[in-house]
């Protein structure tokens, strides 16, 4: 039997411990959805205000060279490369995940000609499916997107994929795939990996180079704590970017932008081909505070986040079995802790008014369709307490049938 | 002769006059750059500071519903339907301009099978054309982009072409295309059109629906104000909203985002289609940014700003011919402000060091290749007597030849 004084215990031995103080978080509520939009650190609103009252403000539009806007999607890219594995140059930040699938998407293609399949599995998050669907339509069919079950990758990797496309950890189960030993086994078959970091960025160790990944994308709002609607990366090899080419011809991707130039020509040299990853003017907001996210990381060991992630999951699983054994509530992840994110889901056919009474009683976690449960562990700051605190509201939602009032049926616009 | 007095004169009677309190202006600066990136309105840091402390910090997740964040897209694309002459449901915010000049470009080409042709002019913005030249690469050159000069569009437009695509303002000169009168020649041959607004919106009054445009887009962060990188529109004439189709498939175009199909399916719905052209998710600091940006223009009477803008502009012209005759400065946009922008542009063999020296002394305007010295002006908050301490600034650097100086030769990286 687990206590609330061994949660005390374990958050008074835990070394991240001090790092919850960089975040903003609610007196009342348990947070435990930073797998869908991370805490707001204290930096962020001084960091916002800077560059909007004394960049923009003061300086206008000489901020562009004077404070490096026009730096920025680099320089920020290369603070996410080092939480996944990348080289400095390897990464940027622009556009949506959605469209970063796209651009990566095409330039994996375009490496792997004559080849027709997009693999992908059922875990996959749908955005990922549809821009994948999209680009097919775009080119006329001649390509297909194949989606298989998780445990099916491996016998669907043959000589007519060019590119197998995942995201690392299941949005719904948080069940994590092996991506050194699914990218070997892409590679074998002679096809190009991408990989979609949405729930693995900022939430555990990733390592990028050291599992031969082709391309990958992910999102700044999540475990990166960039703020909602954060603009999102792109990760390309160093070995493809002299050859990776993607079709969002933007001024931002030209090689001499401000030359205007009626022709377009992808940005050219060692280091400096991933800018013609970059479509549209950056945004210069939105890329401050995400790069106050990441500023959060600072000093901060991945190794020891994901023990406490591991650790914070163990404990919610064990703590829910032993307190609400026979209300009908199954793990949906994965017991091995190795094998999961930072997120643990039962499911129940009730799942969407518990999930919204649970809301109400001010543990915030989130449901999916059609039966999850989910919950998110961010071990910056999320304590070992806050798990006791969010398993007895459970237990008081499901021992009281509280979910069973009819508001809690109600569905809002974004769930 | 115009004197001094006379233009403290003409700023006692402008009607606009005292919305130049809405916005921050620094003390020394004379500010001719609105057209590259609007001034900061006072109002903009309190609001982004309420949408990052209040909503995000203290409601986190809940925020998409509570405080609406799921539709901003379309709340902020109605207040620029305002200014543009399009319906509420005809505009929503998304992406850059970019990439919505790829997405209008698509649904023209699919609305109009079996031609060939992307008609633009040399004028057009150059990532408009590297968007087209990318989308027709990708379509296997199955169509060709034409850019011909501004006055050969109408012998251009034939039964071959699909669509034309111009930008209403040249971004060097500020020359003004007949957006009516363009749109009823390509519709006589049987073309959509693509207006890019880029140097309209807010500039003075666009009338889309009017003129029967078909397509259009533009940017935030120059005459709305909505800050550097700010979000992008895109229109869609309520006929195309059930027929248009854009191929980058993103889950906030899914016609239920939520219930997380593993396929593509348009939104569908009288005035809800519109979302189809949105991809991923909306970015919420930028979109609270773009939106007090647009507040600025509660109560203001575009044909006010219409009037004034032009006025300014004529002052420019002859304060620049009346005091800087003989040193080389030629006019390079219209002489009849009807046929202007809001932004007067003169050629000099020495632009680049020219502009760095006059904005040393504290007028910003900026710089176009080859030779064009770019001045905007922007009604909300640019003052006749401004206009007339540009003018003297720039006679001290000619007269004195202080743009000699070898500092201002250097290229920034942002010109």
């Amino acid at each position: 039997m687990t206590s609330l004084a061994d949660c005390w215990a374990m958050d008074a031995q835990d070394p991240l411990a001090a790092l919850r103080e960089r975040f903003v978080l609610p007196d009342a509520m348990i947070y435990l959805d930073g797998n869908s939009l991370g805490a707001l650190p204290k930096a962020t609103e001084a960091r916002v205000r800077d560059v909007i009252a004394a960049q923009w403000g003061k300086d206008l539009i000489k901020s562009w060279n004077q404070h490096d806007w026009i730096g920025l999607p680099r320089r920020v890219g290369a603070k996410i490369a080092a939480l996944i594995g990348a080289r400095p140059h390897e990464v940027v930040v622009a556009d949506s995940t959605s469209l970063n699938v796209f651009k990566a998407l095409h330039a994996a293609l375009s490496l792997r000609p004559g080849r027709r399949v997009i693999l992908s599995d059922e875990g996959n998050f749908p955005t990922d499916l549809y821009m994948a669907q999209g680009l097919a339509e775009l080119l006329d069919d001649k390509h297909e997107l194949i989606v298989v079950p998780p445990e099916g990758i491996a016998d669907a990797l043959n000589d007519d994929v060019a590119v197998l496309m995942l995201t690392e950890i299941d949005y719904r189960t948080g069940r994590k795939h092996d991506m050194k030993a699914l990218t070997a086994a892409a590679h074998a078959a002679g096809a190009l990996t991408i990989w979609d970091l949405a729930h693995s960025a900022g939430a555990f160790p990733v390592d990028l180079n050291g599992s031969d990944a082709d391309f990958a994308v992910g999102c700044g709002y999540k475990y990166l704590n960039g703020g909602p609607g954060a603009p999102a990366f792109i990760f390309i090899a160093e070995r493809w970017q002299q050859a990776a080419s993607q079709p969002l011809f933007g001024w931002m991707g030209h090689d001499a932008p401000f030359a205007f130039d009626l022709d377009y020509r992808p940005r050219q040299g060692p280091g400096e081909s991933i800018d013609r990853f970059l479509v549209g003017t950056p945004p210069i907001l939105s890329l401050a505070a995400l790069e106050a996210g990441l500023d959060q990381f600072a000093g901060v060991d991945m190794a020891e986040v994901r023990r406490k992630s591991i650790a914070l999951g163990d404990l919610f699983i064990a703590l829910v079995e032993q307190e609400l054994a026979g209300h009908g509530l199954t793990l949906a992840s994965p017991r091995d802790g190795n094998r999961r994110g930072s997120q643990v889901s039962f499911r129940h056919p009730e799942g969407y008014p518990i999930m919204q009474a649970l809301i109400a009683r001010g543990v915030v976690g989130d449901f999916r369709a059609p039966d999850i449960l989910r919950f998110g562990f961010t071990p910056l700051y999320v304590r070992y307490q806050d798990v006791w605190e969010a398993v007895q509201r459970l237990r008081v939602v499901m021992v009281e049938q509280d979910w069973q009032r009819p508001e809690y049926r109600r569905r809002a616009a974004v769930t």
